[in-house]
């Protein structure tokens, strides 16, 4: 296998450059056989760059005179702004200039500029945004948590099938379990999204589906790939955050206004964080967005360099297990399978009208 | 104000009987002006009743041979079981015999059953579930959180109506904000549902519309009132659930592996305890059924008796209120405003064709 090139959007997040430099050093510290390509305004990164050490021979800084903000309409971005550190990067994965890119900016037009530019896989009808979400078994994925806000049954079971192969390959769980996320347990619940989706699912020789899965028992780990549309992705996502956020408030004010409360609080205050730390969806990385002719990961926002550094290693892992190609047969048969059997159905009517 | 007669379904949620006619009884003895109705088997119902002190005469019970199961077919269920505790309580609704039915029973039967038996108020397309969930600042209403799981825009802005019309009245909140759940705060984000619905709520003159919420934000308080679709809602109560559930968990396991958090966490367990409470979901009694001819509450399943006595408490002041009677008064306004409307619309096309 040829050197892995991963392009790495240094302008991209609430924390850039300065996290996303280390955090991509860092990984690169780790995984010294990598050939990094920071994207970016070329004196920002290379002021970053001289705070560490590292094979220079292994980093590339590719100038980009534009910057996309997280609020510009997307589709305008893209077509605008050729010479941002989003459009450059995605446009040398489609070049096969870079293997993979990484951005922790704008989620709009990271998503609109993988299909656009990078362009989908054969048979791929919507791209979906996967997360690992933390559970208590150690996590799940999440799929779709951004990209299709309104979602066909179709592209649902592309999800759980583009899922499972990420779950198979890159996070090395020998079954992948599937569910869809739903308002209670039994077929007939749901709205009509989930309706028609789930015999679908069912059907589907090649997922191990489980059946519905309430938001209540998404944290305890009831599936390994949790299949949704993004609407309901981003709610799930953001509850995670949500809860989490008040009721460590909620927590720490109570045990504020009482003395053994302040004392016991002294005392977990270092298990608790090593705790929470456990429980943080970010540990495990970015997003990736499936189903694209390249890998193209999107990071949490407010990414440190640890998620960097994790959003990194985790597109080696994806390169080296050829997750890519593997999803790419899987679409390719399915597109094949759908043709003959539409076909089929195409001649059955004609024998039908002859006789 | 005649005496408000109160019919609890003394067989519906996991720990029924006993808890519910605890309940039942705890808020008679609190609010000794209700007359309450039991419905269910007279003897199991009689035999509880025994283990309380409490006025007799304002206490009777109404023997229902039949019980809906949870998992059976509502819609079955509610036309087949006409001497089941749910059907003859929205059937005293209907008639005037009660003044509301609370029931901790089959949700699916008490939705369905509370439209076709009760009925909905004139001018109302769908009544929704409304459920008080505890934010940092107190409770939001979040509705509809369980009976429309497809919701179209202009039903959204009904529930926003009636709401408000809720939390102004019965819980005493002086000028309620609502917001739409969103997966974002710009306007142009979201699913179809939500971009068509934003632009009636802000041009809507009965509610305070403050815009998009995020999912992460409405456990911190983010609007009083938060309006979304059936499926979204119930995703939004079970991670709540999920969520606070699951991060206990990683906590106490960390704090028993070390002797810090041993000793910490025996200091904090009471008031651990305490604010948890506080961020308990239940301890606001039932979500109601708004939009129809009565007040029908729906308690969680899994109901003690203090929810059960809480909701109680919540239909009394409901009542004292006058609620129904002012979204009635505001739903009836709006129909006739949409009907002169079509009117006015219709008569500037005859008078396009006539010139």
């Amino acid at each position: 296998m040829s050197m892995l090139r991963i392009a790495v959007d240094a302008m991209g997040g609430d924390l850039a450059p300065g996290a996303i430099v280390e955090g991509a050093i860092a990984a690169l510290n780790e995984h010294p056989e990598l050939m990094l390509i920071l994207l970016g305004k070329e004196d920002a990164v290379r002021a970053e760059l001289k705070k560490y050490k590292y094979d220079e021979s292994h980093v590339q800084v590719v100038h980009c005179s534009e910057v996309i903000g997280m609020a510009e309409p997307p589709v305008n971005a893209i077509s605008k702004k050729k010479d941002s550190s989003i459009v450059r990067g995605l446009t040398m994965v489609r070049k096969g200039e870079a293997d993979s890119f990484i951005s922790a900016g704008s989620t709009g037009a990271i998503l609109v500029g993988g299909q656009v530019i990078v362009g989908r896989l054969k048979g791929v009808d919507r791209p979906p945004l996967g997360a690992l979400i933390p559970t208590e078994k150690g996590f799940s994925l999440l799929i779709d948590c951004g990209a299709n806000m309104d979602a066909r049954p179709e592209w649902l079971v592309q999800f759980a099938q583009m899922g499972t192969v990420y779950m198979k390959h890159a996070m090395k769980i020998a079954d992948p379990t599937v569910g869809i996320v739903n308002v209670g347990a039994e077929e007939e619940k749901g709205n009509a999204l989930v309706k028609e989706t789930f015999p679908l699912l069912r059907a589907c020789p090649e997922i191990h589906f489980i059946g519905s899965v309430e938001a209540r028992d998404i944290p305890a780990g009831a599936a390994d790939v949790i299949v949704t549309d993004a609407f309901s992705g981003n709610l799930i996502m953001k509850m995670y955050e949500g809860v989490a956020g008040t009721l460590l408030k909620v927590i720490k004010g109570t045990l504020k206004s009482s003395v053994p409360g302040m004392l016991g609080g002294a005392l977990i205050k270092k298990p608790l964080k090593s705790a929470l730390k456990d429980f943080d969806a970010s540990r495990y990385g970015g997003a990736p967005l499936l189903g694209l002719k390249g890998l193209v990961v999107k990071a949490h926002g407010s990414s440190k360099a640890v998620e960097i550094k994790n959003a990194v290693a985790q597109c080696a892992l994806f390169y080296e297990e050829d997750v890519n190609g593997k999803i790419k047969l899987l679409m390719e048969e399915q597109a094949e399978k759908q043709r003959k059997a539409k076909k089929a159905a195409k001649e059955a009517d004609a024998s039908k009208e002859q006789s």
